[in-house]
């Protein structure tokens, strides 16, 4: 199995750490100080950024790098040439415009783990965030760091969702930078009403501002690095309520938001029907099936040396 | 202790019926069809809706009514003059209104538990739902049906709110019918980005879209009932929402709307210091007492005789 070197434990770095050794593997880390203290106080080793970057270089392990997005490019400047490099950044057109800048001869894949709590840092950190989870992987290229990386999101519990990073951006504008902004515009909305109406607040009004709890600094990283996409989605969120502001005052009526609504959460409780398959990673077409698997609903979740069990919705 | 008949037994209905009884009190109801053979099944009384109201004047017991909006006024029509009669819907003008115009001979005031899950009817409800929630209550005078209704909040273990019915109205729009819209806009714009969105949304989305889970005729007939405040909860999101997109357009940035949300968050998650306060319920200024504590926050824990134990933050 090959080792892995961490940067960046904060939640999502100190739980991919935590995972790896979990699965029998060599880790080490590099952090900030206050991360990198508790990491070695629960038995970790961290080395300094240079050292733990010279190390993955020479014992040709795979790098993850798990720091906020605006950190990526001084941490992608010390990164040596041919280096096994991963990431688990929540945008993937920029960090992959960023390797390729400031890290071209480095070997990426980029990734990212569709986990998250609105906690933070290493002691928010466990072994097993990842189990049941969806890990995207971006690949540019078929090679033996794109098996790394999914062997070692699969060794975490995930299953693994291979697709572009445009598409990437795309959907996680939708699903998880919008929903920081809506939560927060909602909890503005909320407190504005004066003491009374937090007062009364319960189920509905925190279960959709419990985001608006995270670390504003974070959620501006992720939000402001997908700006692109995002603008879409908010414009798609503003155009359906705007409509749902017109209907209600014209007449009277909300049918058409509610129901809108209540399907869309429907066909994501449902868990659709899966169709097996199996992918070859050393066919000349494997590349373009795996990019496009996502777009499908699929997902890959076993790998037997280079075939890759697969099943689409 | 009074009596109590409740009219309506789905998820709030229920739940009263079931905690008046744990509270010792003799109670009966009336249903639809569905929830009467539910409920009878769990050996609960069940009449049809014109002798359950005859009773509970014979009687003198205190009529809940807890059919959803649309369905109040063919009730209110039916109840007798002289009944005492609350109710636990989601608005408290139009059923005030309502009141005045079918049942102007009922000795009535507003009442609504801050209670819900996303689950409904009968079988969803239970004895204990309204423990450690807000139950409002909209006084129009002095009384002792008023305290018949203080009494039953405070024997389901819910804290009372007094507040007027245009104060409320507006509150709930903002925390509780907002929060169905925005959910609903959340969900049909995920589900906009297809598969590869459904498959990748976690944590934050599935927080934001939950209550768009809830029947959605419920939904909009407690958001259509509160039109009026919801327009204007509405407009308000939509120009926070129109100013984080023109923020992230212009200036790539989203601080003020991410931190005002954090902000905002904090004080509904932080509990207010609260300092008590007794009201004689007796006294010539108690009716302005109890109508402006809930705007200052405040809420009745207990009743000894006519004196309200209260406390404010």
């Amino acid at each position: 199995m090959r080792d892995v070197c961490v940067v960046g434990l904060g939640l999502i770095g100190g739980s991919v750490l935590r995972a790896a050794k979990a699965a029998g593997r060599t880790v080490w880390g590099a952090a900030e100080l206050a991360d990198a203290v508790k990491a070695e106080q629960d038995g970790f080793t961290v080395f300094p950024l240079d050292e733990a970057l010279a190390k993955a270089r020479d014992e040709d392990a795979l790098v993850v790098l798990a720091v906020p997005l605006p950190a990526v490019p001084d941490v992608l400047r010390k990164v040596r040439p041919g280096t096994r490099l991963t990431d688990v950044t929540s945008v993937k057109g920029p960090v992959s415009d960023a390797v390729h800048r400031y890290a071209p001869e480095a070997r990426f894949v980029g990734g990212h783990p569709m986990s998250g709590t609105s906690r933070s840092g290493w002691e928010a950190g466990r072994a097993d965030l990842f189990r049941g989870a969806a890990w995207v992987v971006t690949p540019e290229q078929l090679d033996d760091v794109l098996i790394d990386v999914i062997t070692l999101a699969l060794d975490t519990g995930a299953h693994v969702v291979p697709t572009t990073p445009e598409e990437h951006d795309a959907a996680v504008a939708r699903i998880s930078h919008l929903p920081h902004v809506m939560a927060a515009v909602l909890a503005a909305v909320g407190a504005d009403g004066g003491p009374l109406a937090l007062a009364l607040a319960a189920g509905s009004f925190g279960d959709g501002t419990r985001v608006a709890g995270s670390r504003p600094e974070l959620v501006r990283a992720m939000c402001e690095g997908n700006r692109d996409a995002l603008l879409g989605a908010v414009d798609d969120a503003l155009g359906r309520l705007g409509a749902a502001r017109g209907s209600l005052a014209s007449t009277g009526g909300l049918a058409k938001t509610i129901d809108a609504g209540h399907q869309a959460r429907q066909q994501l409780v449902t868990q659709p029907d899966r169709t097996p398959l199996t992918i070859d990673l050393t066919a000349p077409e494997a590349l373009d099936a795996l990019r496009s698997l996502g777009a499908r609903g699929g997902r890959i979740i076993a790998l037997n040396g280079t075939t890759a069990k697969a099943e689409t919705s």
